[in-house]
């Protein structure tokens, strides 16, 4: 497969882009789904990159992936070309969770930073988060450090990007999901809530929480217990706490 | 106060730093415990700066403060000279404990990113953590990184630094601290602990966990019920879901 790539970072096509770091490259070599064109990796990985044998790796010197992905990027010496995973649609969120009695699923809105978006990737994955939704304008797209903060976790969190986040819950609800919305604000705390059947958690920004409407479409406020000394909580924090009580026994 | 600062973001003395970051700065200036030697703020910034009457804000460019930090810093145009908080004593932490019935504390063993510990500080002030403990040669000391993670709240968290670990933890124990080691292997989840009294947490760090020798001084070990897709938190998640648990009513 010929790929053609600037020299910077961005994205080549709408649905290419260079994951990297150990785990999140590993990570999409073991998915069947994911469609790798390239493997990079420095001679220290060779042996492991070899042994994988989706795809024959190419080794090349550290500073070679330094100038591709710029200095900051903790690439520990492996990189891979890849195709975004496909997104599912509500319909497909809703068939999977029509086999089921009981499970959540994350929305968030206005959470616009890649990283707070992969590390909580990887927290609703450890607690067995069905899917994750966005509103897809003002959300960003999958990329190589949304990845590389959701440690390879990507690969098995189905992502749904509603047009209308609104309108979505809706369908949710009508789907039987109980949404609740997460706000400083709210009287009841994450202890107090029925436990069971299918659940929304709804996550604003920092600072700013969730939008009117989509705030007004919740079922339920609940805010996380914290000290009058803080303002908040970090969101990915607030939403590692919430998905850790949904997913209680 | 004269201080000789070098051109890079290395401290001068062992007890100066620059803080940096809106919360950060004005936390700092809000803590009559900080010795603060100048405070260098944008255009934007100074009718603020100002206002806190607490020392004369210096204007400068955004440009200065971003050589000054170095391009990766948010400081959002807030940058304060100080000099680094007091530690607590074990002495310090265990008078202050003597006079409640129900308190908790954190211990960090092998965590070493300024960044993850500034995030820890944040949730542990939002949980009422009494103090942080940490092992003192392999524990980075306070930055302006880790004071910008923890957005100010590191003004209301002190902090020990023991010189042994496993012998401070001896010395709690003998206090009436009852020791919950955080164990990815372990058998107990936190919901089955007993709450109440003196309780401290102890967190090793992600991937390799606690040292032996901390592991075996604790009188419980206790796991975070997480996928199996999944290898490990990230430390600071593991950290606030331990906290919010000890915490709840």
């Amino acid at each position: 497969m010929k790929t053609k790539h600037k020299k910077n970072n961005a994205p080549f096509t709408n649905s290419e882009l260079i994951i990297y770091g150990r785990h999140a490259v590993l990570a999409a070599l073991s998915n069947p789904k994911r469609k790798i064109s390239k493997l990079l990796c420095t001679a220290e990985n060779l042996a492991e990159a070899t042994r994988i044998g989706r795809i024959s790796p190419q080794v090349v010197e550290k500073r070679e992936l330094d100038k591709l992905l710029g200095e900051s990027a903790v690439h520990q010496g492996w990189t891979a070309f890849a195709q975004r995973l496909d997104d599912w649609s509500l319909d497909d969120l809703l068939a999977a969770a029509e086999n089921t009695a009981e499970c959540h699923i994350l929305i968030l809105d206005q959470v616009t930073d890649p990283q707070n978006i992969g590390a909580i990737i990887r927290t609703a994955v450890a607690f067995d988060t069905l899917a994750l939704v966005v509103q897809d304008k003002n959300s960003p797209c999958e990329s190589g450090a949304m990845d590389k903060a959701a440690a390879g976790m990507i690969e098995h969190l189905p992502i749904v990007r509603a047009v209308n986040l609104a309108r979505a819950i809706e369908r949710l609800k009508e789907a039987g999901f109980w949404i609740i919305g997460m706000d400083g604000y709210a009287k009841l705390t994450p202890s107090e809530l029925k436990k069971g059947g299918k659940t929304a958690i709804v996550m604003g920004s920092e600072g700013k929480g969730m939008r009117r409407l989509i705030e007004e479409s919740c079922d339920i406020a609940v805010r996380l217990p914290i000290s009058a000394k803080v303002e908040s909580l970090n969101v990915g924090i607030a939403a590692a706490i919430a998905l850790y009580e949904i997913n209680r026994k």
